[in-house]
């Protein structure tokens, strides 16, 4: 087992972009950390006066803690990110509209002549003993409480071809995926592309619904605990996560057709991979037995998952050489 | 209670669209139906050596039975059809890829200069006793169960503006909406376009992945029964599901988002209406407690679905007007 | 040469779907017809304060003239139209916004929680033998003239499968194309679906942008002429227009990319025919020499247009048997 | 006038993203650059069996020449690049169909489980004297001419948001815009993002069909001229073109409905201020009056115009406080 680092950044070491950064420490393949993310808006948004579009700057926003450089990490490597725990650091979530930003709304590139909605936000007391966060409408007496599902928004490694991508925006390096299944328990593939890999996360959020509909999740500073692993000469394309029981390909585009694409086609050749079926045969596997998890439908570009319950194959152990299970044990072990 | 009827149709009674088909018979609000529905190939792939492409003759594909003219139905009413049950007919399901049709290929509209895939069949062993279907690579020995689901990917009313449409399609009248959610035990809501309704179904599967990836699922004929309602002066403009645990929106569109979108947008303005909540309020709610459940990406128009747990409303009962309620105990009786 | 018939219909006549309807009349092949067409509101607009959502009533929007039975015609031939001239009926045309729909606004689709934009409208004074149709602000003084540019938005045959469609539509069958390349002195090819075909016309256009942006284009009824052809057994599968200068496909889908990937597809098929060359010889020369004119981006399917110059073709006059020469010069003959 | 600087990279010269790289040269606003750009392969394609995926090596594709910094331009700012000529370096063109890239193809973003066409290559004789470009198939005897129109693929700022973009995309920075109306005697201009600009191009392409529809244009290295200007405190949000006929908003985006979308947002909103009129009239002009020239439909981001003929304006000279025109003299001045 490796060693246990903590780290916790002050304002002017998160980043906001993955690439283009130097790193903040260094960890070793092994290595586990604990590290405080703050959330996507900074912590300017307290109270419900506090409009984000007032509050926040442009382009200090969903800010990053890290990257960390992880030694051995190679262009053609894998980057294993093993979530342990994910805690809310705070016991009030945040959540609101944005102008021209969601789902259901025009926006800067689904352009059109109307204003903008009403920016509005709420605030989620968040009661981690009883897993919960309750929601409060703004505009009535109507309270109801929601499962507590702590999750990252947002996490990658530096991109290739040189880039330097904005935390908002999600592609093969990971970054603003904003899928409820990067909870803890799971873990997350990434592809590296740099020397380092340059890992970076945050955006946590206390819970949200699939599609992040109106932008913005129940969103809270997180204190997070991963395992970090190098897969040598293993490449993966896409983000990938693997959960106790599945294995989920992650797609990231528009329109959201393409990302759904993206997603099924990397899962049925993880599928052909792992089973020894020929192409078609998987793609009808998968066509039968798979779900489609959605992730986000707001951010610059929209994630999909396609998610194979992993007693479908015939060796759950093999997956990227028994990786999850030996850091969900390690992790376990670890805590 | 109404009356119990049963409907078999012989190959010429089945109808390829919805609208522009005279009625087969008559049902009044509150009878129950049980009947016969042929599989999407018209029962014409029995063997691997079927290529549909060869076997079927469009346009006679996805044969629908009905329609039924429904005593009272007016446009601007909402037809409920209850699913007490849905059966397989048959003891072999049986899937396919199919030219340029399906989610991982380019097709007659997402439009390529590259070969077709192969064509190739599968045949599924439907094991209703034990609940599982069984599949079966073609180029490997490879088996496995997967849960059996039944569903119907055609239920539908005739269009408003005088139009017929195919039942490979679907949109406001719902149609080929291609969604496990679709299964028995449920309540799909219409909105009525003529009078009459002139309601019909089709496409029973005995389970699909979401999404339809190859664009074929586990077809099978069906012997189901329904009981119909019809709801006086209550519009429905997008189909709407109820299951005992949940509403649904269904959104039917290309490209996929604005699938999503509708979807999302009914179903905020169905939560609203439920909980007294304003726009904004059902909005962010909606935001952090739905999911997204995926229909179909394969068809004419994708299908969408926007879904909220019933227990976050502060009446359950108060849905349609206890519609669900009252036909789920009904069916329950009269089975 | 054939006869020469002229056909006024009445508001009872007209028809609002292309299948689904008793043709008004018969045509033989080689017969010239001159008919009116009422404009898309039924010329219910005829002053600023005659709101389409309060003058016209759904579905009674953009009437077509027709259907004609063209004798002789059957599925697997194409129809040829040419269209000899299309000459204003009024010296009035009328624009106007039109609630959620439109290009820069959220719609019924790309759905959105805000309101909906102004509905206002426009006249034009249509000045016929100046050429030009003049542009007036409603909220400034702002006049400036626009080249007069007549054109149909509207010419279909029964779509196939036993479809009727709506007007506001296009796909395979024509319909609802909204391209301003439908003008005087092009060929028009469809394939038929139907015995008869069922040829239908309207949604005159005095003139429109590329891409119908506000959804409305300068609308007017028309007095046209047209010349049909029946092309026994050839096959036609998207609208196709052949103006003195070029040859070019038409793609009607959502979303756009695919009614452009459908446009490219049709034209490099055509090219690869017309030349002899292979299908990749064929897409370099149209990915290097082709245009793209833009219809509309509002409708229910957007369309897009792949066009080709002719003087690249080793034969023009081989395009389609020589049939646009032959109609072109016999239309010149005739008027 | 400003001064006239010529500048000639080598390889190692050569940038592959906007942002993330250091300039190379100072300009002042005002002066003039006569600058060498290489192809979009670096030159390693010269005949019809150096296949592009072989010989190329990601990311090491579409180089630019730059980034040149503008003394004076801060953030806030505009960028005016006046094209005074572009002219082909070379005697032959290049194009050729890439694996997984193009529009009439399945891509790693429109993803299926078909095979790439087949990579080939072809070469164009150009004839500046001639005006023309020879297109010669591969697999017949069978060659046209087409018109010369020479043109920069890739121009572009460093963009916001402390990103670095990959030279093959396109955004509100510019970069891999491929359309055919960046030709000389164009002003393009670019919002400033950071300090100095940061001015890069690339790219050339002898010619190029709308929608550059199999991923690659009739590529050249070109020798160009430009004069640059700061305009300050004005702000350019999406990239555009002044001509001497026309105004034209560039919009970047997937799907190409939201490319249109921004396109036509910000060309009504450019129309508004430059004519007095309210957004809903200008809504309107822009409806009837505009074009909309489709750039590419093969990049990470699509690109689309949209185009007002500069003659319905009032006062055309007040496009930028007349920038066009006065570096269209300049640079005629100092040819």
């Amino acid at each position: 087992m490796g060693e246990h680092h903590t780290y916790t950044p002050i304002a002017s070491d998160l980043a906001y972009t993955f690439g283009g950064v130097e790193p903040v420490a260094s960890l070793r393949s092994g290595d586990t950390l604990t590290l405080f993310t703050e959330d996507c808006f900074g912590g300017a948004v307290t109270t419900v006066d506090d409009l984000p579009s007032r509050v926040c700057e442009f382009p200090y926003l969903n800010p990053v803690t890290g990257p960390f450089f992880i030694d051995g990490a190679e262009p053609g490597d894998t980057l294993a990110v093993h979530f342990q725990s994910i805690v809310p650091a705070r016991t009030t979530g945040v959540s609101s509209t944005f102008p021209h930003f969601g789902a259901l709304t025009s926006t800067s590139h689904t352009a059109s002549l109307q204003p903008p909605l009403e920016e509005r936000v709420w605030l989620y007391d968040i009661d981690s003993a009883a897993g919960v966060v309750r929601y409060r409408a703004r505009n009535a007496e109507y309270t109801v409480d929601l499962p507590l599902d702590p999750m990252h928004g947002t996490v990658g490694v530096a991109p290739a071809a040189f880039e330097a991508r904005s935390s908002l925006t999600a592609d093969t390096h990971g970054g603003n995926l904003d899928t409820p299944e990067l909870r803890a328990g799971t873990t997350l593939y990434l592809g590296v592309n740099v020397p380092g890999a340059l890992l970076g996360l945050g955006d946590g959020h206390a819970r949200q619904g699939q599609g992040e509909v109106c932008g913005v999740a129940v969103e809270v500073a997180m204190t997070t605990t991963i395992t970090v692993e190098v897969l040598k000469q293993v490449r993966t394309r896409w983000p990938r996560i693997e959960s106790d029981d599945a294995i989920m390909s992650i797609g990231c585009a528009r329109p959201l057709e393409d990302a759904f694409r993206i997603s099924q086609h990397d899962l049925v050749a993880w599928t052909a991979e792992l089973t020894g079926l020929d192409t078609l045969d998987a793609y009808q596997l998968v066509s039968q037995a798979g779900t489609a998890p959605v992730g986000n439908v707001v951010d610059p570009n929209y994630t999909m998952l396609a998610r194979l319950p992993k007693h479908l194959l015939p060796d759950a152990a093999a997956i990227y050489g028994g990786t999850h299970r030996r850091l969900r044990t390690g992790g376990a072990e670890s805590r």
